[in-house]
Order: C-alpha cells, then sequence, then structure tokens
C-alpha cells in the first residue's frame, strides 16, 4: 500500500489523530437521531408525507399524517445536533490544526462529547431543566474557546510575520 | 504563482481529489434546494415573512403568510439534505486522509453522490416508498462505512504506536 | 512546544491561514443565533417543551408552549445559516487548498461574511425587500464561485496527469 507522505503525517500528528477519533463520534451520535425519529414516527403513527402511508387503509390515512409531540422532541434535539455538532467539527479542525497541547485538546473533545451525549439523553428522556440547558451550554464553551484558540493564532501569526518583514 | 508545496501535495493525492470532486458536488445539489424552496413559495403563493409580501395588495398579504404543502416537501427535503451531505462531507475527509485505495475511495464517493441525487427526485417527485428510504438507507450505510474506516485507522495507529514505544 | 512541521506549513500558509479565520467568524456568527433565540423565547414567552415551563404557575404553562412571531423569524434566520454558511465553510476549505491567489481568496471571503452580517440584520430587522434577497443571494454566488474554482482545478489536474502519463 502507498500513502503519499504528507497524508500519513497528517495521520500521524497524535491531536488531528484525536479530533478524528471524537468528530467521528459526535458525528455519528448525531446521524442516530434519524433512526431515532424513524422509530417514534413508526410506533407513535406520526408521518410527514403522503407516500410514506399510502399502504395503510384509506380511512386511517388522513389521521397518521399529524404531528406527533414524541416525533417533534426528537426532531428538535436533532436541530440543536445539527446547530452546535457541526460548529465544533469545523472549529475543532482548524483548532487541531493550530498545534494545541494534545492534553488540551483531548480536555475540550471530551468535554464537548460528553456534555452532547447528556444532551441527547436530557432531551429526550424530558429531565428536568436546567440539565439539558447546562450541557447546552457547556458544549457552547468549548466550541467558543476552540475558537479563541483559532483566531488568536492566527492573529500572533500575522503578527510575527510582520515583525519578521519589518526586521 | 507560487504555492506552498505541501498544498500541492495535497491537492496531487488523488483520494482527496476525489474527495474534493464529490463533495463539492453534494454541496452544490443541497444548495440547489433553496432556488427550489424561492420558486415553490413564487409559485404556490405561500411566504414565510412579512417583507416578501408588502408589496401585494393590503388584502392579499394575509392569505399568502401561509404554510403550502409542496413547498414544506421542498423544505423537508431540504432538511433532509442537511442531516446527511453534511456528516457524509465531514467523514468523508477524515476518511480521504486515512489513506484509502482509490477504488475503494470512488466507489463510497459515488454510490452516495448517486443515492442521494435519486432522493431528491424521489421526495421532490412523491415516488412511492420504499424508494427514498431504500436512497436515504444507502447514503446512510456508505456514511457508517467510511466512520467505520476512520475509527479503526486511528485504532491501528494508536496500537502500533504503543507497541513501538514498549519494544 | 513542538508541532509537526507539516500543521505549521498549514498554518503557515496565508490563503489558508485568511480562511481559518473568516470560516471562524462565520461560524460564530451563526452560533450566536442560539442564545438570541433563547433571549427571544425568554422575551416573549414562548417556549417548546414542558420542562422549559415547568417552574410557572400550572394555570399559565399551557399559555407560554407556543410558536411567537419573533422566535420563528430568528428560528428561520439560523436555519438560513445553516443551509449556507455550512456549504462555505465546507468548499471554503477545498478553495483554500486549491491555490488561489490570496487577493482573490480575500475577496471572496471577506464578501461572504459581509453578506452574511448584513442578511442578519436584513432578516431579524425585517427590513424592507430585496435587501435580504439580495445579501442572501451574493452569499450563495461567493460560495459557487469558489466551488466552480476547486472542481475546475481538479479537471486540469485530470488533463495534466493523463497527458504526462501518454506523453
Amino acid at each position: 500500500i502507498c500513502k503519499p507522505a504528507e497524508m500519513e503525517k497528517l495521520m500521524e500528528n497524535d491531536v488531528f489523530m484525536a479530533f478524528s477519533t471524537y468528530a467521528a463520534i459526535v458525528i455519528l451520535k448525531m446521524m442516530l437521531m434519524a433512526p431515532m425519529t424513524a422509530y417514534y414516527r413508526l410506533t407513535r403513527g406520526a408521518f410527514a408525507n403522503d407516500e410514506d402511508v399510502s399502504r395503510k387503509p384509506a380511512e386511517e390515512r388522513k389521521k397518521l399524517l399529524r404531528a406527533h409531540p414524541d416525533v417533534e422532541r426528537v426532531r428538535r434535539c436533532h436541530q440543536n445536533d445539527l446547530e452546535n455538532i457541526i460548529p465544533f467539527v469545523v472549529i475543532g479542525l482548524l483548532y487541531a490544526l493550530s498545534g494545541p497541547e494534545l492534553s488540551t485538546a483531548l480536555l475540550h473533545f471530551r468535554l464537548f462529547t460528553g456534555s452532547r451525549i447528556f444532551h441527547t439523553i436530557a432531551y429526550v428522556g424530558a429531565l428536568p431543566q436546567p440539565s439539558r440547558g447546562l450541557s447546552w451550554m457547556l458544549g457552547m464553551l468549548v466550541t467558543f474557546s476552540m475558537a479563541y484558540r483559532v483566531l488568536s493564532t492566527v492573529l500572533w501569526l500575522c503578527i510575527h510575520v510582520i515583525h519578521v518583514k519589518m526586521s
């Protein structure tokens, strides 16, 4: 097997490997919301499309094309994942390339992953607040912290380049 | 033109070039759902914002601020794209960096792209089930297969590193 | 601090640094829609989950579980960000790796960032059309232009490889 040397280097970088692992885990967690929505649609009998209920008897069809609170709850949780997990992955990729310490990076990735798994449990299980709110906020803070590191790294590199050019 | 050597290497990697092509195609396909929504809003006369109907006569305005089944169908298709195409792009990027065979990678990228184009046709055209369900599931399976490769590559590299350190 | 050489190179590439900056800015702008939604939910008294209103007196609870036009407006703006900013980030990453001129790249990134900040002001402030429509279209055109560059770069590289192999 012949892999380009520079690809291997990217995958041999320990922070990038850690990022790949946790990014794959949170994306897979997000994708599992789709089968969960399908499960609730089937068990609660609440569909969105005519063609999804076409095999049912005609008199039942109209009743099945409805919104059910349990389905809507799972969909809101899925939407919240889209709004939070994708920013984490994008900012996290840039953060991994900014050369942080492995231990600091792992702390960020693990806090985020834990907070989102707990967020899903709190949302789908309708746990009392502020459990869902706090887990959502922890995830946001992790992503903000990584974005701060990315922006300050770029800023310092720019200042460094200007300094070198002037001297 | 002076391009950094390492950038050229990334773009000279054939798997990464294949990934770039198919990622751009599926993202463009997803973006086309927005003009399609606009088209259905205009032809069906179903808008979401007051300012979008402000030039119409006052008595018509309220009637135009409504949900239309055709518009909602395109929007659900767009939402399904967000939930499936973005995970494909994120996992696919990590997969391309994990050094797969070009032929295996092309099979993954082409199956996914084909499944999502068919999914859109099946959704917007309201084709009988299980056409939409099967094309959705095929796309999910391709992304799961790539995520499995990413996670197992990282795992093997970790075991390799530990082995090297111990000997 | 020991950073892998190749990581440093990616971050030392000026187009990639510019991309990182603007990608972080637009993703942060998108993430700020979530606290804004929370603010409107609290001030307008419009919630989506039973557990979010469990501390209120029982007779008020049902009234608070409702959709409010201001909340829905911010949510549509957030959704529009998801549909436009994430494609920009994905295509923009591939574009940055395709080796464009720094000045051309900066023009793309700045036009997009400006158009999306104005789009949010136009949407949340309900400015008269076509202000929102034009800012949305400008963002789309920037992303299409970058996607065109990515696809044509890959195509030219493929033709180049075939040419080299044949000669």
